[in-house]
């Protein structure tokens, strides 16, 4: 952790930023190594720029959890009849720290009750974002990250196969889906990495579908859609089958989906402009005709959050590099018919790229097991 | 929800507040009857004092999901390309609505851009809190909401039943745990209203425990702490078993805690002070020598949020009131011993109280199940 801190102090530095407040989840636990959800108690790191040290504050009961995670500073511990706000006015004073006027906080998600309660620390201070520069700091992935993310992914395969050997005719949605769920809680998997979609038939057709009571019957499309949550590192899958027969339709509609996600695949490696992959597939998709019916981004940027960097947009400019992982995961939806789309994890490697989840893509009728 | 409206609205004049914005996805269910959680996209109510029309923001997909659960005024849709705050600047000023001088907002939640964001459409306003006046609007359940309540602790019910069962030597925590989710994933709950917690042997000692690779011996208390989302409500039991065998000293803890939650529960009656459950159930518990091993207030409020008011501290002089939902569930934590909570969701009637999980609670050594 230590040269991420090294690297976020540089930054701090060099856009003159007295002092920084980081509180979410994700980005404590990127900067400390230390990964919890105390929900409405306040939690947060305190960083500075200069030689002044930083310090962690939360909850008491989990001061020894944050110190075996690895956080090597000052904790300041509160109890549950405590006013944090003046333990940290104290930790900030004793520091002796000068004029405080720029003051970097997570913008997009700091309420604004605890901005409130540092202005009255900081009177003189104005509030700038951190998010954007942590966001850049985390897109490129570490060797220890790649492997938790490969180990993520290959989970990810697996419940995958899981839904699979569940279908049957007349078995419902969130059957199958609380079938996934249970294999993977076994294998010590705590948290989804979003909610788990399953969708047979024409409900494959929304993107933003539900699981629900629908029960399955020959002809319809299946499409799977989850990721795990391992070591606080996300995976994200997405498959689609047809169950037992097919029409031409549903076959035309899957191999257009299969060219578009594997020419954006083709085309990843580092120096590529991150828009110009949505743009291969889109055109793809285009091109056969169902360009209207792929109504979303290619991907998203995959690591301690779901979404997060790299937005697999058209519109980004920026390039791919070494250690990047991404999705990609074109679709086409069409009203009353269904829905195809197929997702992979991909790693920019040194000259091209690997993907994590490695489940076969290619056109896939399922039949019922036999138990 | 048109009384809810007006309530809110009556407070907003009262408090010469000129508009108040909601955008937690609890508040907006609660005045809208739509449940959705658009995470990091805007969505939320905008209400007015005086006879000015509110209007709902939200996702251009989502609009008709909300006209669907019942919102009557104006909805202001946006596209995935479009900022919604131009949108709302232009809702605002149509409504010719003189000079905001006060805003209402949920500070513990809104996230500071938000704020800052409206800071610029009402440059002269200042900001206040709305979280308590709708807090204590929610702390009175009515028929319709205690109907759904009743079926989520019923559930809840059928959750523990389903753990009891699942329940061999050798079985891991995480085993049970993903048995009983399956079992109400089927049901088609989508949500448990917080982690499931199964914890055996001296790891129920741990009021904060996680479940996981731990196996079931013989001697072993076993704690189930878990509840379900329905209908976007939440219910929470927590039920304490000893497995196969047990000593003196495991019974004579959960006897203690037993009678500490069962006098509790006597008390509970319209008029009475809250402080006092809390104080009658721990004077049971420090009577018998485990003062020092309940470590946490007896309950919480039960409705759309898991945790809401009113909180059930020692220090709470609110007084109970019919409608009221809230947990009573006092442990006693031994270290190296293993732990012991009881936890019913009860009612406030007329003249009374209804438990609304259901479950027995008497001392009970469970048995391997033969199947």
């Amino acid at each position: 952790m230590e040269h991420r801190l090294h690297k976020l102090k540089a930054y701090l530095e060099a856009e003159d930023i007295n002092m920084c407040f980081i509180q979410s989840k994700e980005n404590v636990f990127y900067l400390t190594n230390f990964y919890t959800d105390p929900h409405e108690r306040l939690m947060g790191l305190f960083l500075f720029s200069g030689h002044i040290a930083p310090f962690f504050i939360c909850p008491q009961m989990e001061v020894n959890q944050a110190k075996t995670a690895g956080w090597k500073g000052e904790i300041v511990g509160y109890a549950d009849h405590e006013d944090p706000w003046i333990k940290i006015q104290s930790a900030i004073a004793s520091r002796k720290l000068g004029k405080i006027e720029k003051v970097a906080i997570e913008k997009e998600v700091v309420p604004y009750s605890r901005v409130e309660a540092l202005s009255t620390i900081t009177p003189n201070a104005h509030f700038v974002s951190i998010e954007e520069a942590l966001n850049r700091m985390r897109v490129v992935k570490d060797h220890d990250e790649i492997n938790i993310l490969r180990k993520a992914a290959e989970l990810a395969d697996f419940g995958v196969q899981v839904g699979i050997h569940a279908l049957k005719t007349g078995v419902t949605e969130m059957e199958v889906l609380a079938t996934i769920e249970y294999e993977l809680k076994k294998k010590g998997i705590r948290e989804m990495s979003f909610s788990t979609m399953v969708l047979f038939g024409e409900k494959s057709g929304d993107p933003h579908g539900n699981p629900g009571l629908k029960t399955l019957s020959e002809g319809d499309f299946v499409l799977f859609d989850l990721g795990v949550v391992l070591e606080g590192y996300c995976s994200d899958i997405t498959r689609t089958y047809v169950y037992k027969s097919f029409n031409k339709k549903q076959e035309e509609i899957y191999n257009t989906v299969l060219k578009a996600q594997k020419a954006a695949l083709e085309a990843s490696k580092p120096g590529v402009r991150i828009g110009d992959l949505d743009q291969i597939a889109r055109t793809v998709i285009t091109d056969a005709g169902y360009g209207d019916f792929f109504p979303h981004r290619l991907g998203h940027g995959l690591g301690i959050n779901v979404h997060e960097y790299p937005s697999m947009s058209h519109t980004n400019d920026e390039i791919l590099q070494e250690g990047m992982v991404y999705t990609i995961e074109p679709g086409i939806y069409v009203p009353q018919v269904g829905g195809v789309r197929i997702e992979d994890d991909v790693l920019i490697t040194k000259d091209g790229h690997e993907t994590l989840t490695n489940l076969s893509k290619e056109f896939t009728v399922l039949q019922e097991e036999v138990k």
